[in-house]
């Protein structure tokens, strides 16, 4: 049994590396998949397929059609999401995914440091398990094949 | 037809009550739900109701099950959904609730400030509608009856 | 028992008057709810909530933004659904509408001239009953009471 | 991960060819299916399976039972649908198939030349992306591969 | 509380006449709804709005369009479904709609006499309740009453 | 708005009324449903309705199907359910009926005595709000409509 | 891709090699399930593997039991439904496998003989092809892949 | 085809051990998944990733959440679900798992002693099959393939 892990999250850092690093040492039957991680290229997708857009709203507005279009073939493929929550940056999309994993039924972790647990403690109550690390999520990926 | 409206939003400001004040005065049929509204005893209601909790997190857990039970019920019910985001404070139980109606097909609308597009994107590209103002959240109100 | 029922078609004439008043005669316990039926109204929607938009294909995706929020809460209530095709116009929103009834499992008539059967053939084979004239969809509604 | 792609959309020339040269070319992991592009075959099915039909209309109607299910067989095994729009045909089907995708929350590109943007206004909002040409429609589908 | 139910089955003999008049008598808060229960009007009803067709097949198929159609709308309205079955007639229909309540996660209560369990067996089972008369079917309706 | 209310549990002791009591105390505009009160009524009613059955094997399946079509009727219509658990009893069908309401995403309460929480430990994790009194769980209730 | 199809219907003749073999002969990447084709076995798996019960009636639903929980595992893995009605037996049981296969949105395919097209008519109506031979079937299975 | 199928139920014995083998002894084209079986290891593994927490019923929810989460991942996997019920611990999740495989539409069977009826009786009555020894759950299982 492979299962397919939706990685939900900023895209500044190199996090996921972290996750599919860990994941592999236990050689854990999964496959990663997750949004465009190169920054620029995400925010500028709309304009590199439609073309220069009028002002900066639109061109975020184009770019979110690809993303998210993107995101959902892949979040539709996957068997389980992780979203991980940082101190930089507003983070609504990485929320929104998590929440529409919740919606879908599919089983979700939350990664967030603690001092973030008050805003997020409704999406942590909602969402199946909420750890601190990235070892701590492993772990619970790890827990399900043994 | 009378519409019930989720008002999803952070609850430091009376926000609300622009909204109601406004669709009072073109005498939409519409009514109003939304959270705890006292920001103290919705941080509290966990305690309020179980006891002391241990530490912060507990707190903040017990609380929202009492806060996300009660978003479940009045969301439930709901036809629509306006979520409202600003400048301040994290937002992130605001965007799960907008996503949740999305994914329970439930028409949204967003208001934001223009200066918060971009970390927004993603959210008003899979929202129905997003406007910048309470008037123009109103106004789309309204056009639904005429 | 009192029906909602969505008139999705065009809203250059006045087709839907026609349906009110035959219903009306035959004292049926229904309510119609349908778009906005002022067709320049329509277009300009978006731009009347949010402003001006830079070309003809910014405003016709604001513009949308708000017909369809309209369209889902309303479709959303419904019961039934009854889309009329006619030979003007490229009517794709009306297609539209109409499978997204068959999708939602909302029973369908469709309302179009028999010139018209090769072209709509598919969707007319999906629908639950395909009439000619209006009289006809009235009739079929009135059975449903009797 | 190798995905299902449905082309909805006219069978009266072979654009589909374009864009399986296209994703060829990129390697693309991917799988197309799409309605019978013979049009004649498609129009005669029916009365090729069941014998001749009384008139024209019952012709039609024996053929959409034949092509709707196939439709239904191959898009419930797709995890992303296009549908191309051009000048020519009344194209509902086509609008059908695609507002399907959506409604049954498979991700959706509609290729539209520019000049249709304002009778495909509803429906290109409603999807995930719009583009113009094929070759952008198949940037859309590398990009979910990078 | 009032609860709707759909009553199933033949329209050759008048038991829904039954079926009414002991839920009348225990004043239970019901409201019944059921297909045409005039058999030639449920036959012809194709041909009655739609005009002769060229043979008994399709006549069939036009009257099924506008049955079916009555069907889905009531159906969809019911929280209770009641399926009678008798030893006359194929009562494919019945089967039918007694299935689709099960499908829809609708309570269902199916009558037949005990000589007929043997053809029933596998619809009896996964009905919620099978009983031999309408008096039991009543019983059963208004033991949700007390 | 007024919301109707599932009370899963027990039928030997009375916790209904108190439940009952203490809401109205607060004017909380809600309706409560439930089981059969009358635990020997409860045990009977496939006896009372269809006649002796062979062994009391069959005697409890004839009970259950009158007793789950009334659950289903009633767990249907409701908007909240609140499951009370206590030491005495196997009570799997409270199990079934909480975990009912949760997989029809409707909001659940649970009850339960602090010594029963390692038992109950993964269904109170997956209903919404675990608490230890009647008091607390309409301390709770009455949350959502302030 | 190979598509996984139900074969629905009595099981005192061997129609469904006649499926088989001319889906052979087309090559058709497909695979057959379907329920117990062994009569005396079907209707005894209940006592065979429970033991003897009190009368017919239990018999049979005990074999419901088994048959039907054989039915719900294959037929939730078809991509396809194809129903087979003759002029013998009730075939209730057929016509409940036909109506699921509808409900659970997967393509179905009728075959009847021409004389039972009025018992079957609202059937008929609400699947997607109905023929009169196992080979009309099949030529449309086949149309599918080509 | 093959088959996943998830056994629910206590993990203080090795009954899995049992299905396993007779299976395998059928050479039945299953998988086979199921909780974690370490009892101890099942109650720590929320300490074990988190840390200690503050008192046992906190101990517990932590756990809950590694044990729902692993759960929910393997039952969405689920073709089929067994579930055993004995004479020894509350095993309410269990019949919450139970529960859940049937809200899922997830074919289920109930294996329990004789003795257990009366308790076990609503549950059985909404499973698909229920019997009394593993030996015969597996015969429902090989049953399904021959």
């Amino acid at each position: 049994m492979n299962l397919t892990i939706y990685l939900a999250g900023e895209i500044h850092s190199n996090w996921r590396e972290e996750v599919k690093v860990l994941s592999n040492n236990l050689s854990l039957p999964v496959t990663f998949v997750g949004p465009m991680e190169d920054h620029d290229r995400s925010d500028n997708i709309g304009e590199e397929i439609l073309g220069t857009m009028p002002n900066p709203i639109f061109k975020d507005s184009a770019a979110s059609d690809m993303n998210n279009f993107r995101t959902k073939v892949l979040l539709n493929k996957a068997d389980i999401v992780i979203a991980l929550f940082g101190e930089k940056y507003k983070q609504w999309n990485t929320a929104m995914d998590a929440s529409t994993a919740i919606a879908l039924d599919k089983p979700l972790i939350i990664i967030r440091p603690e001092k973030l647990h008050h805003p997020l403690k409704e999406l942590s109550n909602k969402a199946n398990v909420t750890v601190e690390t990235i070892e701590q999520a492993v772990h619970v990926l790890s827990y399900v094949f043994e």
